[in-house]
C-alpha cells in the first residue's frame, strides 16, 4: 500500500521536507491534493481520513496510521526507512535536530507575517522589515553557525550516527529555502558554514533527489509558501 | 545517578514542561541552575556538557546523553518512565501532540515578542496588541478547540493509548499557561472545552504533582516567562 501526503497543492511549504524523505528512499506515494485539489487537504483537516484528526498539514497515511506536524511525520518515515540511528539516545538527537531546524522553518516564516496569518503581507510589511532585519543579523546567524558547528562536531559529513539522515535532508531542504528566500544574506554567511554548504550539495546530488528536483513533481519556491523572496526583505 | 536539568532559573517558561514530567514520574534530579544560577545554563549552550551542544534551554542531560529541545526531551522521558504508548503508531500519535501543543506555546509567546527576541516588550506594545487581538480572537480558539475534539475523539479521558501520558501533562501545564496570560479569554472559552478542564483538574491532582505545586520548586509564572500577563493584551 502506498503512502498518502496530503499538502496545499500550490506551495512546497512544510510538505517538502516530507518529500524529500518519500523521494529520497524511492518510496511510492500519492501525493493526493496534487491530483484532486486543496479540497483533500480541507477535508482531511475535517477528519476524512480517519484516525486522529490533524491540526495542520501535512499529514501522512500509512494504512492505519493517520500522522501530522513535519517533524512526527520525519520520524516516523526514517524509523521505516532506515534513515535515523537504530539507538534511543541517537534518535533522540536526530529528533532534537528537527525541531531545532523546525524553529529555523518557523522563524524565516515569522519575517513575513510578524502580525499572524490570517492578514496578507502587504498589510504588515513595515513590521516585516523590522522582524526581518531582526532574522538577518541576528536569529539566522546563530542558528546557521550553531549548525555548523554541531555538523562539524560529528565529524563534518553526517549530522547523526556517522550516516545520512533525515537530518541531513531537513537540512538540505531548509538552506534551499533561505538561499531563495534570503540570497543576499545567504551570500554574505556562506564562507562561515562551509560544512553546511557541502553537506547540502551531497544531498541534492543524491540519485533519487536528483532525479526529483529536476522532475515536475518539485514545486518551485514562490511568495505564498514559508520561504519567500520579497526584496525589501533580504536588501543587497 | 540523577538527571541534570538545565534551564533558566528565574522563569518556568519551556524547562516547566520537563519539570512536570520529572515530577509526575518521582524521577530524582538535579535543577542545576536554581544552585549555580544562570552561568550553568550559558556554560550548557557553550558545549560544557559533552555530547551533542544544545541549541537552547531545557537541556536534559541523563549519563552520557545530552537532549534539548522540550519535545524530544519529553518523548526520550515518555518511553524511559512508561509515559508513552509502546507500539510505534501510539508514539508518533503522541509526538504530533506534543509539537501542536509546542506551537500553541511559540504563538502565545509571540503575543508579546512579534517583532522578535532582542527588543524588550515595551519597544513592541503596539505590534503586540495586533497580535494578540489575532490570538485571541483567532488563533487560541482554534488550538483549544481542537485539542478538545482530538481529547474527546480519544474517549474524553486522555490524549494517547487510553493512559496517562507526557500528551496529558503537556496539555495540562499549557492550560495553565494560558489561564494565567490570557485569564479573561480562557474564561470565556472554558465553555467550549469542558473535556481540557477537566483532564487539566485531574492532571494536578495526581499525588505527585499537588506536592510539587505546592513546593518551593514550583516557579510562579511571571512576566519573563513565555507565558505573560500584561492587561493590554487581554482586555476584560
Amino acid at each position: 500500500l502506498p503512502y498518502r501526503l496530503y499538502y496545499w497543492p500550490s506551495l512546497p511549504g512544510r510538505g517538502e521536507f516530507v518529500r524529500m524523505i518519500l523521494e529520497d528512499v524511492g518510496a511510492e506515494y500519492d501525493d493526493v491534493a496534487r491530483r484532486e485539489g486543496v479540497g483533500a487537504v480541507v477535508r482531511a483537516r475535517q477528519g476524512a481520513l480517519g484516525g486522529v484528526r490533524p491540526f495542520a498539514p501535512p499529514v501522512l497515511v500509512d494504512g492505519e496510521h493517520v500522522v501530522a506536524q513535519t517533524a512526527a511525520i520525519s520520524l516516523y518515515l526514517g524509523e521505516r526507512h532506515g534513515l535515523l540511528p537504530a539507538d534511543a539516545a541517537g534518535r533522540s538527537t536526530a529528533l532534537q535536530h528537527l525541531l531545532t531546524v523546525a524553529d529555523l522553518v518557523a522563524e524565516a516564516h515569522d519575517t513575513h507575517h510578524p502580525l499572524g496569518k490570517s492578514r496578507y503581507y502587504e498589510d504588515q510589511v513595515e513590521a516585516a522589515k523590522e522582524r526581518a532585519a531582526e532574522f538577518r543579523s541576528n536569529r539566522l546567524p546563530v542558528f546557521l553557525t550553531y549548525l555548523e558547528s554541531v555538523l562539524r562536531s560529528a565529524g563534518g559529513a553526517h549530522f547523526v550516527g556517522g550516516a545520512h539522515s533525515v537530518v541531513d535532508l531537513h537540512v538540505a531542504h531548509v538552506l534551499a529555502g533561505l538561499r531563495y528566500a534570503f540570497p543576499n544574506t545567504l551570500r554574505r554567511l556562506a564562507p562561515e558554514v562551509p560544512a553546511l554548504t557541502a553537506l547540502a550539495e551531497r544531498v541534492v546530488a543524491r540519485p533519487n533527489l536528483a532525479a526529483y528536483l529536476a522532475s515536475p513533481r518539485r514545486l518551485p519556491f514562490n511568495e505564498d509558501g514559508i520561504f519567500r523572496r520579497y526584496p525589501e526583505l533580504d536588501p543587497a
